[in-house]
């Protein structure tokens, strides 16, 4: 790349970046938050507990594991409605196959004579997860995100923030759980 | 159940947990330790960190994630051979379809114009964690386990420890993951 369009480009992603710090917390967010709520990608969300593990068929073929932060989990573990400050994370993972766990579970059916047709289903629905898709959270503030049930909603894809037409789907989509404070994932145990 | 056949087992139990407890660490163990390995039920397991997720296909039918303790996570980001002390834990519950999930995903697929067929696919391979089904262990102790590649291998359903037929087909089926100390699952980020 020519030098004086790099040194450009990199004037106008700093100038965005200034813009974007004066916007409003409700509203575009800066450069890292998650339009329409302003949710930023917690920090150490990776280390948080684990809540439930679920997957999704094809064609979205992932699977996910909900975690939460330690006011999300205590809120499970002890009882709902969410107070203020907890965080539920979900991260998904393409499904893919692995041959070298095949193999093994391949083996281990033949030792025990499973038909070799029960065993071909047993692999063909057999996945582990691939590369991350996108990382999606539920933030509790219950003035904040007062209009859409106490939660704000993210979406994050390689650490930046999807566009503002995913967000604008989040809540219709949760508003059915309700009576589950918004949230549809059960803790397992 | 005639009273005193009752009493009878009671006594035989306790006679068999004297005798258990003085059996050495690699044997039998004790009644609260799976079989052969001797491996106890980890405290706070459930606490434990997120390393991968994965599902096994029909007729096993699960879903399953993947928690390490403190040492296991750390020589995942870091990088493995694993210390002693590591410990992975694999929690799996039965993959049950959610009809409230699915209300959902149907109504957003629809809005978004998904064809009626794709729609079916897409929730019939749709699950989420129903009960569990068992809880296993890898437990590092080079010098313990030294024929069995370092490792410990230990089954509890309910909180209780599996038979010895379980426990003679854990390492068999770990062998081939030699060249990665054993372990199957990859960390996810």
């Amino acid at each position: 790349m020519n030098r004086r369009i790099a040194l450009l480009l990199v004037a106008v992603a700093a100038l965005a970046g200034v813009v974007a710090s004066k916007a409003p917390a409700f509203g575009q967010g800066d450069a890292d938050a998650a339009p329409i709520y302003g949710v930023k990608l917690p920090c150490g969300y990776r280390d948080w507990r684990m809540i439930s593990v679920a997957n999704v068929g094809e064609p979205v073929n992932d699977l996910r594991v909900k975690l939460g932060n330690d006011l999300a989990i205590k809120s499970y573990r002890e009882g709902q409605p969410f107070p203020d400050g907890a965080i539920i994370a979900r991260l998904a993972y393409r499904a893919v196959t692995s041959e070298e766990n095949n193999k093994v579970f391949r083996a281990a059916a033949e030792r025990q004579g499973v038909p070799p047709e029960q065993i071909t289903k047993l692999l063909a629905g057999s996945f582990i997860a691939g590369p991350a898709t996108n990382v999606q959270f539920m933030v509790k503030d219950s003035k904040k995100y007062a209009s859409t049930g106490g939660w704000g909603f993210a979406q994050f894809t390689n650490g930046k923030p999807d566009g503002e037409a995913v967000h604008q789907t989040c809540f219709s989509c949760h508003a059915p759980a309700k009576d589950l404070d918004f949230v549809f994932t059960r803790y397992s145990p």
